[in-house]
């Protein structure tokens, strides 16, 4: 038998609605509190002209992207693979505001193909921030104090940031005397900390031993202070190797002022997969997580590839991963507001909607039905419907036995169990508050 | 000289902060007026197979589709052109919960190529509500109700929704003796309220006067109760003609008990573009604005074509024209809350990080920057930032002849004229409160 062809396409999903509320609750937490921090949402457009946009795009993300022609011009348009390109591509063209730093945030699905083994998302869930017009070892500061305090906010437990330079690890493999193809090679090994291949490359490109000790103790120089030392050790009086190790050391004690040190491990191996990347660049791992909740770093020469030259840095998240990252049981917290159902009479359709919109009005979730039944029947058949439709609350006017300025409110418990009490309708708001505590 | 290419391609746009603000404001606005209601949210993937979602999407949209080929499958993506047929694909799919109806609302984009001169967005910023599962004039009315309220509840002055159904006027002409390219014709002729041409078109069928009299009144029939009265006069006792009339009439005294009816024109002609539509159609319009601002209707057939017949019905605002038709001062009325400038001398940095972190927790937006100056200019250079980023408060820590509990509060007026106040920190959340106000 032919294997039926999948309905949706591998790596998209249609978020239902509790996972869709818990993201919105999550997005909008976050984009409150970086707007508390200065940072204004932008929504850069879905797809952009790919001869416009690859001039900010890696190689391998830009072969990862999908694209299509554009029937108007001919031309070949990108479904955005990435929004830190986009944001240069906007600032660049002398959008978004006057005085530097510019401060921007942005949640949005990036697009990517990714070989179906990976397990990864092809519309990827990204929110992030920019922070552009001003190269100071205080701005890189506020963007790593940024990330730590926004995943704090949305109760993360124990999470670390991995921090480097980009400059340093290239000054030390420009100096080594390795061949360009094997310092590329070195580059990726040393990125995956893989130490076996990375030795296997520095014995195929005959380094003395000297100088391939250091390369090989490099990956395994994380942590705090003592990694700086190490790096001082390293760099003796080679500029290209103090400047960006002093840059590092400048940031490192302004995140001690800024009470998140703690958050922060030192990692001279750190690289980032975007070639953009020309200073300090940063990953979040979590424990419980096997893969980054996302990362950052400086790119100072990525908008002047749209033409204004300006110094930018910034981070995103992976949602997804932050989502799954989040204990369960901190997911739960969150549980929605479930609607009530509120039941009448046929006959008493018009002020039960009163009533609704009265509820609502008061905040309340309302779902509202009237039924052409007897009196008598009513409650057990309002019940029904809550349970039918997996609502604990049901709201009914026009039961038999209730006074006319009372409703029988019931409540489904599990088992079919049903709970009901009368009570007034002027103290229905308190009344179903207490109910939902 | 040849013309530049264009940058970005026509029909898309970045939202810079202060629209993204706004239209974030709003959505969230209805978005939670329609969770009072029991609408949830859900997310639908920004692209599907083409050969999957193409059963629900009438001929015109799939032809002003963006569609591009998946390199894992060959298959032919679609970038959403609309929402309703993707809902209806992932309800038939079995999913979206249990116990009917289901209620769900979305906000996204969808993508539609128009001609350049339509001055139409490519990328259109959507938000709607599907109701599925029953087919009772209560549902049409909710729906109807909730459309109303929605745009009471962003403060959309004077508007009226064109409600028909597209069963009357499709059984007038089915019975009308017309060819079946003419009725195609008459169908958009009568859409368009070009009485000419359907005049045209009905002469040249060679109708008779009688007949062609009726299908010509109708595409002026609309208002209230008096056009349900000339409905009944054509219907007679035709039950194609007397059942849509019937439903219409339900409907309308349900929207009586609701109290929206005043917003309500009934309108015997009204059609909507979408072929999915076979029951109670409507359109929103209002007078600041020449074009719709949305629309929905009944589909009772669409999610049967994905493999699970349930009927529904929905509604969709665009939210560029709704955003449009807002009045000018009414969008005024949202503006954001400016950030603050806090601003100290390097040494204070860590300081000054806590003030802002304290200013923060009290929900104020806050930038902080530390210079490197002498005390006696620092008031005025920090000024002069705040000017530079057009904030019209800083917060001044260290500033000479202030004292140690205190700090300077700095109001950036008009023609740089600066006004100053001298704050106890203590006392700075709520002065900074009473700045707002």
């Amino acid at each position: 038998m032919k294997p039926a062809r999948s309905l949706i396409p591998i790596g998209t999903a249609a978020l239902l609605p509790q996972t869709a509320q818990y993201v919105r609750q999550l997005e909008g937490q976050l984009l409150t509190h970086l707007a508390q921090w200065g940072y204004q949402e932008i929504i850069p457009p879905t797809f952009e002209y790919l001869d416009v946009l690859s001039a900010g795009l890696p190689a391998d993300i830009l072969e990862k992207s999908y694209k299509f022609a554009d029937w108007t011009t001919g031309r070949i348009l990108v479904l955005r693979p990435d929004v830190t390109a986009q944001v240069a591509r906007i600032v660049a063209m002398g959008m978004g505001g006057v005085g530097l730093p510019l401060r921007f945030s942005y949640r949005t699905t990036v697009f990517r193909y990714e070989p179906d083994h990976a397990g990864r998302d092809r519309e990827i869930f990204q929110l992030g921030v920019e922070l552009i017009g001003v190269d100071t070892p205080k701005m890189d500061a506020e963007i790593l104090t940024l990330l730590v305090e926004s995943l704090k906010e949305i109760g993360l437990p124990e999470f670390k940031i991995s921090v480097g330079h980009v400059g340093f690890y290239k000054a030390l493999l420009a100096q080594s005397g390795l061949s360009e193809v094997g310092r590329k090679q070195a580059e990726l090994a040393a990125a995956r900390k893989d130490l076996p291949r990375l030795e296997e490359i520095l014995r195929q490109e005959r380094l003395s031993p000297k100088r391939a000790r250091i390369l090989l103790e490099m990956p395994s120089q994380f942590g705090g202070e003592d990694v700086l030392e190490w790096g001082r050790k390293v760099a003796g009086r080679h500029s290209a190797l103090t400047q960006p190790l002093n840059r590092l050391t400048q940031v490192y004690h302004l995140l001690d002022l800024t009470g998140v040190k703690e958050h922060v491990s030192l990692d001279l191996g750190e690289f980032r997969g975007f070639d953009y990347y020309d200073g300090l660049v940063f990953d979040v791992f979590t424990e419980t997580l096997g893969c980054e909740l996302g990362g950052g770093g400086r790119y100072n020469h990525l908008i002047g590839r749209f033409g204004r030259d300006l110094p930018s840095t910034g981070f995103a998240l992976d949602m997804n991963h932050v989502f799954s990252a989040l204990q369960p049981s901190m997911r739960g917290v969150s549980s929605c507001m479930s609607p009530l159902l509120l039941v009448a009479p046929d006959n008493q359709f018009g002020y039960a909607f009163q009533l609704a919109q009265y509820l609502r009005k008061e905040s309340f979730q309302v779902i509202h039905e009237t039924m052409s039944v007897s009196r008598s029947s009513l409650a057990c058949l309002a019940g029904d419907r809550a349970q039918a439709l997996a609502l604990p609350l049901v709201v009914i006017l026009g039961a038999p036995a209730v006074a006319s300025d009372s409703v029988l409110v019931v409540r489904i418990r599990k088992s079919s169990y049903r709970q009901q009490v009368k009570v007034k309708r002027s103290d229905l708001p308190s009344f179903l508050k207490s109910q939902f505590l």
